[in-house]
């Protein structure tokens, strides 16, 4: 943990199985829940107070979408890989609505390693992150696959730019 | 595919595994990218485009959460549910970057239909969305499960707003 501690960014050797991170916290306002529902997801529980009464939600709800870009927001800032977060992709689920004026926060884990076999600068680290309310109840699970760069990537053809090692 | 036709509403009893929907297109320009990063997935290779060339992604990219969202907006318009789209979740994959410029359409299909045995009222639908770009390569694939009603939802206490039905 001494490379966050000083600031640095962490390489393949410096993760380990059930090592874990935690996000600052974000309130999502219902301004913000609005505008992205409008943007992206424009269902009527996700911008219409009174006709989202009537719906499964029982009253406003954000996107589901809104409630991952939230939180990839808050990985970018929790997450401190070299190279930054390139994720292949993953399980989600939305276990939980969020509402407006929800605070949210990320807990992040290290659940496998995988060092590349062709790829040897590299690895995939499969990591779960919980999305938590402020009742402490968990609103979304991504258990994202993430390349994380050994060392010696940084000064290899891979060529991570220097800001971000 | 008479109700699409006629622009009605989809039950649980008009749905039909390999039933599948075709959305229509979206270009995601550079400004819309940049955007989507700044607020919520602010990494170089999605901000800097001098910079991202020295990343993974060998240019610019949009963020995987700006694709998901993008899809999202368009399976909204392509998939006729009455009552909307709510998803419990599924497996995201992000096979290939978007980069700026890229013409994205959904490709959804019916995978498995599974009606609720404690809510006789709906059902758990799972669909496979191929989100496809202007080259005809798949840039992401996801399958979420969807909750749909059965048309007596329509009239229940469950209560799906008349303007939704």
């Amino acid at each position: 943990m001494s490379a966050i501690l000083q600031g640095k960014r962490l390489y393949l050797e410096d993760l380990e199985i059930g090592q874990r991170f935690t996000s600052a916290a974000h309130i999502l306002e219902l301004d913000e829940i609005l505008d992205f529902a409008g943007r992206y997801d424009p269902q009527f529980f996700h911008l219409d107070e009174e006709l989202a009464e009537q719906s499964l939600f029982g009253g406003l709800a954000a996107s589901g979408w809104h409630t991952a870009a939230t939180t990839m927001r808050l990985l970018v800032g929790s997450l401190p890989l070299a190279g930054g977060l390139i994720g292949a992709g993953g399980e989600i689920a939305w276990p939980k609505a969020t509402r407006p004026g929800d605070r949210i926060h990320v807990e992040s884990e290290v659940v496998t390693i995988a060092p590349s076999r062709s790829r040897p600068e590299r690895g995939l680290v499969t990591f779960r992150s919980e999305t938590i309310n402020q009742d402490g109840e968990t609103v979304q699970v991504f258990t994202p696959k993430i390349i994380v760069w050994r060392r010696d990537a940084a000064t290899s053809d891979v060529a991570i730019p220097a800001s971000e090692r």
